[in-house]
């Protein structure tokens, strides 16, 4: 018997515990079904299996909740900015959907807490509140409908962290940035970006960038994409004279 | 007056005309109001403005008709591949939301026949009707709510066009595909792409793809993405004989 029907063998509708109590503070409302909310707060490092032997954990909840704040994000945009075009609603939806903004989320609902998990907090990667947060969003898709959604998401994130006008401003992309001003400046720019894992057992990318074939940057992360922002970001930086007027218009 | 506000100028509720009566036609309802689906037929090149002096076109409406369209996919699968993980779920709903998928759908309902432009249809673009289909999702959802545009692309797109197991084994990304060869493989990979215009007035990215600092193809096209693509689809086939019995399991 796996982790949730135990939990559910005393009472399926209601089942008792401090999860059920802790949750509600948390989400205010009391769910139609507890299931979606157990499995959005269990980490793989459980190792649950359904009755069907697939893996019982939040990261299925994660990508559905991930499109339900996307659509809902695109929806309040699309009624609030009316003068922005397309390019401005994705600008805009990925600066509101960052990651600092769903790990904060995450953080100030106090959604570790409820994490069922097997391995040490430090090792659950900085991402985990705001993976949380989505795998939480999920769950109530699930148990209440889109609509519901729209208002947890309207309340826990909208009303507090979305202001269009300092938004604007906010610099999120380092790599568009200076892909835009290369654009605009006619220079040609590349990205030269190969697996790099050197000593390390984890896998690593090291990227140069260079502007009309000269370096410009270099970085190394543990990503593609993180090592390009990083190079992106050192580029910025080292031509902050010329682009740092124009960071505004981009 | 703009071109929406002369359409309804007769009468607001349900103005005249062909537009309406083919509308009706292709969604299979009457609709609540009007105005979301005339700005979802409009193209850019009619260069309309509304009352703030902003574009009125569909681009807007698409931009919010690919998050509705993205929610329905992931929720459609998570119920119909109870165990697939994310990374499973991520893949499918790619393929689901094809561009080529999409297209057939508008060419199917016949979208084409209801744009207002003002250029020759040789000049929109190869992904015209899947835009469009997009953005009459956008209106469906603004004109009637989440529920209903779900309805909508069930009937229009996973009745017709998702059959999973078929779905699973259909390649899409050739990049990816070769990535994850090289990644399993222990092969060091590297895409060095550059802005390549050549004598050509639009912009052009060029491509060299290496494995283990040998290159195996190269290519050349008007977007980054599509210039990857290219070069990994050529690696593909360099290297099928390695990679073809592979392809199934990756």
């Amino acid at each position: 018997m796996n982790f949730i029907n135990k939990l559910f063998r005393k009472s399926r509708s209601k089942p008792n515990g401090i999860f059920c109590e802790n949750l509600e503070k948390i989400i205010e409302f009391e769910p139609q079904s507890y299931a979606h909310y157990y499995r959005a707060f269990m980490h793989s490092s459980m190792q649950e299996k359904d009755e069907n032997g697939s893996d019982l954990n939040y990261e299925r909840l994660e990508f559905l909740g991930d499109s339900v704040l996307n659509t809902v994000i695109s929806s309040y945009l699309f009624k609030h900015a009316p003068q922005g075009n397309e390019g401005y609603l994705t600008v805009m939806r990925s600066k509101i959907v960052s990651r600092k903004h769903l790990n904060l989320i995450g953080e100030e609902l106090g959604l570790l807490k409820l994490l069922m998990r097997n391995i040490p907090d430090h090792q659950l990667g900085k991402n985990i509140t705001g993976n949380i947060f989505e795998a939480l969003i999920g769950a109530i898709y699930l148990d209440q409908g889109y609509l519901f959604s729209e208002r947890f998401i309207q309340k826990c994130l909208i009303d507090k962290y979305v202001d269009l006008n300092e938004l604007e401003k906010r610099v999120t992309s380092y790599k568009s940035l200076v892909i835009k001003w290369c654009q605009k400046n006619k220079h040609e720019f590349e990205f030269c970006t190969k697996v790099d894992n050197g000593c390390d057992e984890q896998q690593h990318f090291s990227v140069c960038f260079y502007i009309d074939d000269e370096v410009v940057s270099k970085a190394r992360e543990t990503s593609k994409k993180r090592a390009e922002e990083k190079a992106a970001k050192r580029a910025y930086y080292a031509l902050q004279n010329e682009i740092k007027t124009k960071a505004l218009n981009i």
